[in-house]
């Protein structure tokens, strides 16, 4: 079970005919309407073109953080158009399709979140799903079948549906968290915060529900730290989308520890660290999926980068490394060509101290104080580093206190062909 | 004829074995001796690892700018290795062939400026080298001969050798510029100013020679604003060498008219923008032919932004479009899936004002206001204008004064097979 592993979800799947290849295309994901503590939490694109969902759900966001409605409690997603670049008639579509989903479940509109991923630029076909969405809530269900149609439902190019879940202990008692994801392409997540400015980054969707007791503002702070080290650390070909959204929904259905009674987890507490950080690994989990199945790809890799002036400086020395094409095609044929790695991390326009940089593949190093250990290449242990299925890459960039990480995939000849005729 | 069009110069190329292929890899460009007004300028990577020639080469051009030394004379290149990430011994390795080139010439070791291209992170292999001066220097010479063997000695992946040439008159009589460039992966030059700090950009290297009588000072100014909108303008993978280097050195033996003394030519006259537009007429076809000829290119595009609110903000989502390796793909499959195309420029962190956002692919517009023009796609002129072996496209932002433009190539199953296997 994953998007139905929480308590007091429900889900169900439908076929719009979105998709040129009539698969199903439509997903609802909704809570119990008696929930005793309903949360909500989202993080969305960075990119300057948003989806018509983009706009909408930030506004949700925005009222429900300053108390003016309550935390919404549907989400319906379609696959196949993404409803961007379509102006304020895009914005008039996905209201309509929030307001169908409302009258369905008795809910206001503003309850209903909308989600759209697929071509850009087209008009979302509407009435097709207004056909769909009787049937969409009269499906909704719990377990195995619902969350396996629903998580194939959002699917585009991923050759994988992408799930996981967590369950973890509490001093209250025990909370479940589970989540379906989807993403191939145009990958590279730069998820807001609601907190602070868009820290300036496919379409990769996130959906995550939690049966935890967290006001919405709390579960907020959790979603965007759970993001920070997930979805925003991996890259398929450094093109965020304009509808990357994560979006979690709490209920507060837990199961309570005899005796105990129904209590929020707040912020500075040792249950919210627990919690932030079984959140954080589910959403490393999908984002892991998304990269593994990265269009075209056949491994990942994972650089990580140490002694940045900062933990920033490191992020955009990661960020070059696991987006240059040069890198990319290297891991594709598992090739120890580190110049392009360290000369990748140079064009962050970031300070490096080349006397004490240094590289290291595997268990080899490579690169030591700014000099080539010309025995390294010869190590079997670097071609076995190299041949991998994940391919760890550690770079020393000085004596800094700044470190990050990205995990990428390599770039393929399949990654070309799925790209050179999309739309066509 | 090329790099020795100019009145005043000589080359020569050698194989001293670098290249596994066995190619000749050596090319020495020389100023006469004589002349009666030498002048340098030269434009390094920004890259923070660059290679032991480019921090020779910075050193020698503060110090010419500084009046220190006088112009060097000399270019010896050489292709199969860019010694760089070599450390102080590699330093020490390309101050050893500058000397032998030197006492070979007669000349001191400053006038002598090295240049590498090549593998990253291997010893030179100098000794072999050195085999090869006494050779070069005896093999100096003028003509088509002289100049092809060069050009051809200084490629790597190059299919194509690449050339240039203009002839200009000026009040004082007639001037020649000419060059040769190299440069197929890793570009995205983005060359340095010795007058402000380095505005944070393969390895490209460009040589011009021209016999315009101009100061080193003069000369610089001259080449940065050429540079500006040429080299900088290109990106093949958007991967910066540790390498890029373009280098001009002017000789005063230009044709003067008769009854004319020679005359430098300074800044802020109608002479110095007549040559500065040649040069960069000069450099903007070097620049076009190492897009043509990048790895794996069958067409190229050009994208021009209009409407940002700066030119440095039109800058950067031009970049992203030209680096986008979604777009990339798309101009590759010849498929107008446009949406990729303003979703990249979203993602450069700029301001769009997307009411008065649109684009053009060719002469046809696909997007206006904000909104898809949907009869667009069944245009036929729109499938001509993807078909092409170059494809315009004008991006409309909002209605700000920022513009400008980047040149790039479609990504190809090719290019995986060319930097899938580089080293190995």
């Amino acid at each position: 079970m994953s998007i139905t592993f929480a308590r007091g979800f429900r889900a169900a799947a439908a076929t719009a005919g979105l998709k040129p290849s009539g698969k199903p295309d439509l997903a609802l994901i909704v809570r119990d309407e008696h929930s005793p503590h309903a949360g909500f939490a989202a993080v969305f694109t960075s990119n300057q073109v948003v989806g018509a969902p983009v706009l909408v759900g930030r506004d949700i966001r925005t009222r429900v953080l300053h108390g003016k409605i309550a935390a919404p409690r549907a989400i319906l997603v379609n696959a196949g158009n993404s409803n961007a670049a379509t102006g304020e008639p895009g914005v008039r579509d996905a209201q309509a399709c929030m307001t169908m989903v409302a009258d369905g479940l008795g809910c206001t509109r503003d309850a209903v979140l909308p989600c759209s991923t697929g071509v850009i630029g087209r008009p979302l076909a509407v009435e097709k799903i207004r056909e769909q969405v009787q049937g969409l809530v009269r499906g909704l269900a719990t377990g195995d079948e619902a969350d396996a149609a629903a998580m194939r439902a959002i699917m585009t190019t991923d050759l994988v549906p992408k799930h996981a879940r967590r369950e973890i202990t509490l001093s209250t008692g025990t909370v479940r968290i589970g989540a379906i994801g989807k993403g191939s392409g145009m990958i590279a997540p730069r998820l807001d915060s609601a907190h602070a400015p868009p820290t300036p980054s496919a379409t990769m969707l996130g959906f995550i529900t939690t049966d935890a007791a967290i006001a919405s503002a709390d579960l907020q702070h959790a979603l965007e730290r759970a993001s920070g080290e997930s979805f925003n650390r991996i890259s398929v070909d450094n093109h965020p989308s304009c509808s990357d959204t994560a979006i979690c929904l709490s209920s507060g259905m837990h199961e309570q520890k005899p005796g105990h009674s129904p209590t929020l987890i707040r912020r500075d507490t040792a249950d919210f660290d627990i919690f932030t950080h079984a959140l954080s690994a589910v959403c490393r989990d999908l984002a892991e999926q998304v990269v593994t199945d990265g269009e075209g790809a056949t491994r990942v890799f994972v650089i990580r980068v140490v002694g940045a002036t900062s933990d920033r400086a490191a992020e955009l020395m990661a960020r070059e490394v696991v987006n240059s094409p040069l890198v990319k095609c290297a891991i594709h044929g598992r090739d120890p060509n580190w110049g392009r790695i360290v000369t990748a991390a140079g064009n962050a326009g970031q300070p490096m101290d080349l006397d004490h940089a240094s590289l290291t593949i595997g268990p080899v190093e490579v690169y030591r104080g700014g000099v080539p250990v010309v025995a390294a290449l010869s190590d079997a242990r670097l071609k076995e580093a190299m041949g991998g299925t994940k391919v760890e890459l550690r770079l020393t960039v000085g004596r800094g206190p700044g470190q990050s990480w990205m995990m990428g995939c390599d770039l393929s000849k399949d990654y070309v062909s799925i790209n050179a005729d999309y739309t066509t």
